[in-house]
């Protein structure tokens, strides 16, 4: 991707975080970024097309984050405990384009989309379910080796995640206290997940 | 409230969860209901007023879950899972008033409101926080009684309660097998936030 483009896709997050998919317009994007409206269209017809590009990079973000975690040394369950961890600073850390990854599923429910744009979203959403099944493999093995109590896999990934992902919703970047902070938000995070709530004897 | 009332917002609540607020129309909901647009108008002056009362009931269906559960014998954490398992429950069982909560929030982040509906949204949001409230509230007791691990309290529960609430994006009432099956789902999901991931031992 051209940095112009990045650029492009950078101030669209944040014009989409900020005021979402139907009340941002091309100006506030050209605005933001200080460059014309020319300069924008030249890259995407519309601003559907822009948000897609936003979406997508945001997927793209969370896949370069975990995959690396995947490496990680030790058992099953320390292996998904460091995908837990990536994932948790990745959603703080690319904050605008995570929440318009959200967005996008709300407009994937309720959008009027047209049968090209509706295939396109398809394809994001299926990025989600790929994303989702790196998780449920990694549980498996953890199952498998004995780390992982024996819960149901399915529903324990899709618990975690979500606890994780809720955090787009309460999560107020412009309250953070930089990195570190963040780095010991995710690991409270992911530490409440891995112990769970009841005191270990 | 009166039974007509009521009426109304079982059939704004699952037109406003099926097209979102911006596509549903008060045409939309008196079809569903078989009636009259002038019934609706009679309550309700705005499609507004009428999703502010939808996110009013649904928060009102939680507290009425969730606070039998605080009643529930046992050690502090015993009654924290008690509540966790109640509010996993109201949330499938309220699917279509649920998701209009959620709706709420995004629409407080985004929506242009005047200020008397920002206000009455206020309200609502405050609520929520109330809510979660009552779940520190309880986590603080369980830690004091020892049955809660040394958690950070806060985290711990904002983690829990997206856990469960994550599911209002994945969950399909339309796939349902039944009361049953959602009381099953709901037991798996607070096990997995009760034990924790780590096999114990």
């Amino acid at each position: 991707m051209t940095s112009s483009k990045q650029q492009i896709l950078v101030a669209a997050a944040a014009c989409f975080m900020e005021q979402g998919f139907h009340t941002t317009t091309i100006d506030d994007v050209a605005r933001r970024l200080g460059a014309t409206k020319g300069r924008i269209y030249h890259h995407y017809p519309a601003k559907i097309d822009l948000f897609f590009d936003v979406h997508r990079e945001g997927m793209a973000r969370l896949f370069r984050a975990v995959e690396p975690a995947m490496q990680a040394p030790g058992d099953g369950l320390t292996v998904l405990a460091a995908m837990l961890h990536a994932h948790a600073l990745a959603l703080m850390d690319n904050y605008d384009f995570e929440s318009v990854v959200v967005q996008g599923v709300q407009l994937h429910r309720f959008g009027a989309l047209t049968p090209a744009q509706r295939q396109v979203l398809d394809e994001l959403i299926a990025s989600r379910d790929q994303f989702e099944s790196l998780f449920k493999q990694q549980a498996e093995a953890a199952r498998r080796d004995g780390s992982m109590a024996e819960l149901d896999v399915s529903v324990a990934v899709k618990t975690m995640l979500g606890a994780l992902q809720w955090s787009l919703i309460w999560y107020r970047p412009e309250a953070d206290a930089g990195p570190s902070s963040r780095a010991a938000l995710a690991a409270a995070m992911v530490r409440t997940l891995i112990n769970g709530l009841q005191r270990r004897s």
